[in-house]
């Protein structure tokens, strides 16, 4: 087996603030001194598994090969909901049975899963509700160190979907949602701005709530400061932003609010 | 001496986003390029000492022997408060004189503890408000180089000691307090769940502010969500949360609230 | 070319919450897997370019020589500002051309600084809104990695430069400004305490917002809780403090708020 970098990221609901992250770490490092921990997030809002997919999704292109993923937001701790490790995308993704790991890597991924049974890979106690630090904690220690997947357990088929992260067309546009607010305010949506291409880029309207926005934006930096506006952001996403401002104060919404885009140009495909 | 992992944990209340936790990182990483730096929490509410020996507490044992772990909560830095090392259950603890190294410990710990005195081993000049960089980061570096702490200065007696975190006894229950607020507002108590265990656990009632609960579950997954629970907690701790919701907001409680139990079955001890 | 420590810090208006500064590690795990990354601070308010100075200097001492600053506070992002690399004080600062490595680094500072326009030390699709990762994380890489400055780009002149962060002579004494509010309240100001030593600490006055101190002590623990004091803090500055309360909610002031300094005796120089 190739060597493997020993990066693990951690993408959690619990809080930079308590024990919870700095126990999962003192495992991780009690057996792999070198690995080398990145926090993605611990302040996913609470059992929000479609906002940690999303951003867990949006950063696995900047790691490299062999880097392991951390994903534990978990509102099925102490049920009977299976735990699992995903091999995709030459990396590796640890958490549980909820749909946030295919979510994170996009409905056509190819990938292998296997189902967190084995005993001897987890701490000997488990508490019910901690399997962050009592079996995914250990498993992640166990893949950074080269370990073989099928030693963790049988291959896991029917994992859990949830509706994918993409916009639904309507009529002559599309119809999405807000993912996250970043702390700017801005709000980053579904929609790619790839989806947009096929029509001049200041003929689309978007829409949230009471307000419509004018065309589609490349930059912040061409707008004075205050205006709302809508762009292609840096994760490839359509974004609605007050230059210099916080647009989910402005327009008072926030993860799950709809978003609307219209084009009112026919495309070149069609012209 | 055995090789030490080069690990070393930081709990403050500086907060993370000002200078001073980036300010004691570079004195450390300065001298030992290698150190694994994990922040355990630089949100204790300020100066609530007994908070940040919760905390730490709560972890030592998910970190291997020969950890460091810095814990720097100092209400009385200027004054002449010791600053100390402390060797305990084969790991460091270096920090302010003020019962938070003891109280993390446990009242039946044994360990060796030193006054830093000596002036080879601070900054030049120690400023009057940050020992944390001037005396305690570089103490830090010299444990985590191997160096011995008789070096550091001699021993230190008659530490400060502050009233234990365990509950007391009233008559047929338990009176104890609220330690942490975790981020979903679970309330976690001092109550630890192993002191219960003579008595069912669905005879016990807990009572926090104007609500009580009846019985202690094992799991929040076999109950619906808004329903406020109690359980025994990932940290050994009975908790009260609500499933899926806000105890702390529900009860309008935080920490150092108190806590009642009460079984009304007779254990079987006496039984 | 002397070996560097590869210590990178990075202090950004990001948020530690979203997918950005996680994307930007990545980036630099992926180039430099022994990379040793120090968060500074990502709660710099938003495009607050003095703000982030300030931090940033605060802490340049404490680390060693040959480390790698990243500074991404950038109200420009896709403009036509330009981006920099700067060796000064034997270490090396990353980011736009807005002012604030200039003030990071103090007025006197000698330094070198280039332009960023080598296509190949970047990420090979810049996007319009993400310069942090895929501009500044790349040439961070490399810089780290021991990479020659000249390769990347020319001399840069006519840096941008913001006001200083000193305060001004007034009359018989001084007017400042409030640069950093820290989470205990404390209101750090851009006087240092140094300009005071001419004429004894007890003679001085500071008024901030409706309120005046007598005197500039040395340390918080001499005087009782609750106490609004002025002190020489810890990073050379004077900060206005309310022991173990909130000075902040007490005056109503935080970044930008005037501080005046006056003096009732006559300094020793003159006497």
């Amino acid at each position: 087996m190739a060597s493997r970098p020993r990066i693990l990221t951690l993408t959690t609901d619990f809080g930079a603030d308590g024990p919870y992250v700095a126990a999962m770490k003192g495992i991780v490092l009690g057996q792999v001194p070198d690995a080398r921990l990145v926090d993605v997030s611990h302040a996913i809002e609470p059992q929000n598994v479609r906002e940690a997919a999303f951003i867990l999704g949006s950063i696995l292109d900047d790691f490299p090969r062999g880097t392991v993923h951390l994903a534990v937001v978990d509102p099925g701790v102490g049920t009977s909901r299976r735990a699992l490790v995903v091999h995709a995308r030459e990396q590796w993704f640890i958490g549980p049975d909820n749909g946030l790991i295919p979510l994170a890597l996009g409905e056509d991924a190819d990938f292998d899963a296997r189902v967190l049974v084995n005993p001897a890979i987890r701490r000997p106690r488990v508490s019910a509700t901690f399997h962050g630090r009592d079996i995914f904690a250990p498993v992640a220690a166990y893949v950074l160190k080269g370990g073989s997947t099928t030693e963790l357990g049988p291959r896991a088929h029917d994992l859990v979907r949830l509706p994918p992260l993409r916009p639904r067309e309507d009529g002559d546009g599309l119809v999405g949602e807000v993912l996250f607010r970043d702390r700017f305010g801005n709000l980053i949506t579904n929609v790619p701005a790839s989806s947009l291409v096929g029509r001049p880029l200041d003929s689309w309207s978007v829409t949230v709530g009471e307000e419509t926005v004018q065309g589609v934006a490349r930059t912040y930096g061409d707008h004075r400061p205050g205006t709302l506006i809508a762009l292609a952001g840096s994760n490839g996403m359509v974004e609605v932003a007050v230059v210099q401002g916080d647009a989910a104060a402005r327009l008072g919404a926030g993860p799950g609010a709809p978003v609307r885009l219209r084009s009112q140009a026919k495309g070149w495909l069609e012209g």
